[in-house]
């Protein structure tokens, strides 16, 4: 029974239970997230104790309330965005209570009348430059709460010193509790159950170079049976989830970037030593952005019905399938070394068989100098065979970031093993040299190599 | 003299001086920056006159810093964010301070010893809800802000409410002064200069698609003296930036949802009245980065050095020129048609003159039966012109959904009006639908069609 010929009650009851169902689903997908809110609550309900138990209340006063405050407004999801807000606000509150002091006190040197005149002006300009401070793009990547506390604390500051004496004892309690409150939510978000933004960019950047190989290893499957049309058409339908997966890596980089800047905070967990390279992650993520943009080309040929395989084209075939599985399988191996920190080794060898499959379809083609074939026919074939060649490029020079990332990662492995990986190293850029002389040669000159390594 | 061998003062200057002119290329570059940060300080300074002023002050008391906190938050950059941000906040305040004030009659009915543990219970449960109910996505989208407010003003009633007696007072002096805070942002904000979301994801998009224009225009030029390699180097070179741009365009997403989401909140400004249809903007942003992810595959053929050109290179590259060119002006055209919001008939022109262009390369290849030239060499151009077609098919859904947004936006204009720019568009789906078969019959079954319009 469809949604709209349903009694209302029954409609309503529809919408109840579509509704609950979502809610579960975001549960399950990532059960992190029930945790952060019993978290959230546990924190609220810690700092909220300062109210009920009386000698802390005698104690800190009314400006308990601060404390609530900061932890709501500084308890984030993951503990590098908590501890960045935490941080901040802590910095920012002490910075900006001492100038709104000191403001205070040379306003209080023009006499009564001329006082809170002075103030106005102080506190005009200071907001206004600190808010355009706001726009500087590195400011804004990792202080930008900082100086909105600032603006925030200033103001009350110097304003409300117009009129409380008791100025210095105020700051004293509400920074103590503001303290209090940024505390909590670091060890609570730190200590219970952590999610720790760089796990999580080390995870993304893992499974959106294995979304990428899913894709590839996947249009190997479909290419290599052309002819059984109807038999393709179904497992593409059937695997179209699989297929798409690498549309998400295609809009990746705000997350990483947010991620990568909240790891910046994170102490030492896990795998991950304080100061892990994570900026070497936005670097992979950049490269394999554009590694899945090419694969969105290819996307377009996943359908292509070919036409009665000619010569050439099951001869062009054979080995474009081969690119197409090897790089796939590169491309895991190169998440799998992510994973674990190891020197891709594995990886080197499937692009040199790609390397090796490329040069094969380059002699094919230079063979075929008189085609007895419609060219029509040949295009799809064609077009795919060289944004293969695109991706084989693009994996190299992922292949050398991951690279570089392992050798960052490991800077404190034993010299002898440094030694024994520069030599398999020395390998594959001799080998890698060998074969892009070879590309050169065969006139395969698509994509200026320099460029890309530039 | 580089930096690494001045003396230091001179470094300092250096730096300094490099500083200040980053801080200058900010302000030039959007001077509503500046004026940003003027408006922000000259609401705080409105609102502390609260405090400056006697009579106003004995009315609000020391809530009034409650006035200042609020400008400091919910100001923000566009009209659309800080209406967003304040409606969020002033409702959820208003909420929860009548909910907070529920929960601590209902705690007080269990007596004085159960009253506190109850009231914990209460902001527990309802602080983990509130805080999970952040992870639906519509209510992160579009209510972020407000689920904090709410967190925020119910944990401080219901615990705050167990010490002060005069809890409904309070409660209402708090809420007059964030409406105050609020107001004073909202009407400063839309008042003077006002920076529109809504405005802004406009010519967002109309420069992202002028973005793409100027890249396919220059690619054009390239492309056509590709003998003259050394010239064509050079003149690379200069338009450099010029053929880069488009890369911006890759990354909009985040840029472009943000700026929908405030749009919604938006009252009528300008050439938008209210409820104008930003969705459609969203999607002709996802049309417009589908294109360019085909440009991105075409910018790998920019430097490409065509072998002496032979007979076929020269018959097919002249349509593909022409492909590029006419696919550059359609797109300039319906950049102009967004920002005018006028019937996009001009560009329809040039994507039929694309599509004849098309059919002309189609014929070419099918005469090119038996082909005298080595396969290697035509690979690239054989790539670009397919890469080319598929830039056209983006370029006819890009007009598909830029006519669904005239429409949408003109949808008060005369029916005689709407039934001229029926009868032309039912002309340019005639034209298209035997381009279609054209491209059908000459088996230049590149992609599936039917799959771009689903």
């Amino acid at each position: 029974m469809e949604v709209a010929f349903m009694p209302s009650y029954l409609k309503v009851r529809a919408h109840v239970v579509d509704f609950v169902n979502k809610i579960q689903k975001l549960g399950k997908d990532d059960p992190r997230r029930i945790m952060h809110s019993f978290k959230v609550a546990l924190a609220i309900t810690l700092v909220s104790m300062v109210y009920y138990l009386r000698p802390l209340y005698k104690g800190i006063g009314d400006t308990g309330i601060w404390a609530i405050m900061t932890v709501v407004v500084v308890f984030e999801y993951t503990a590098g965005a908590t501890l960045s807000k935490g941080m901040n606000r802590g910095l920012a509150t002490l910075l900006a209570g001492v100038l709104g002091i000191g403001a205070k006190y040379l306003a209080s040197l023009f006499g009564p009348k001329a006082e809170p005149i002075v103030l106005g002006c102080l506190v005009f300009l200071l907001v206004a430059s600190a808010t355009f401070s706001r726009f500087i793009p590195h400011i804004k990547r990792r202080y930008d709460y900082g100086v909105l506390i600032f603006i925030l604390t200033f103001s009350l500051v110097a304003v409300s010193g117009y009129r409380v004496d008791k100025i210095i004892e105020l700051a004293h309690q509400r920074l103590l509790t503001i303290i209090l409150g940024c505390a909590t939510c670091i060890i609570i978000s730190i200590c219970v159950c952590p999610v720790w933004a760089g796990a999580d960019l080390h995870s993304l950047t893992v499974s959106n170079l294995e979304k990428l190989a899913s894709f590839l290893e996947g249009f190997g499957d479909v290419f290599e049976l052309p002819s059984e049309v109807d038999n393709t058409n179904r497992s593409a339908e059937r695997d179209r989830s699989f297929l798409t997966a690498y549309q998400s890596v295609l809009n990746s980089k705000s997350t990483e970037e947010s991620l990568a800047n909240f790891a910046w905070w994170e102490p030492g967990h896990g795998k991950f030593p304080f100061g892990h390279p994570w900026k070497q992650y936005l670097k992979i993520g950049v490269l394999t952005r554009q590694c899945a943009y090419h694969i969105e080309a290819l996307n377009g040929y996943l359908d292509v019905k070919y036409k009665a395989s000619s010569e050439f084209q099951i001869r062009v075939q054979e080995p474009c399938t081969k690119i197409s599985f090897e790089a796939g399988k590169a491309l895991k191996e190169l998440a799998s070394s992510v994973n674990l920190f190891t020197y891709p080794s594995s990886s080197a060898k499937h692009i040199q068989t790609c390397k090796n499959a490329v040069e094969e379809v380059s002699t094919t083609l230079q063979a075929s100098m008189v085609g007895q074939w419609d060219v029509l026919d040949t295009i799809p074939i064609i077009t795919i065979t060289s944004v293969l060649i695109d991706i084989v490029k693009c994996i190299e020079t992922i292949f050398a970031a991951i690279e570089e990332l392992s050798q960052q990662a490991n800077a404190e492995v034993s010299l002898d093993k440094n030694k024994k990986q520069k030599q398999c190293h020395d390998g594959v850029v001799a080998s890698h040299a060998v074969v892009t002389v070879i590309i050169h040669k065969s006139a395969l000159e698509l994509r200026d190599v320099e460029d890309h390594r530039g």
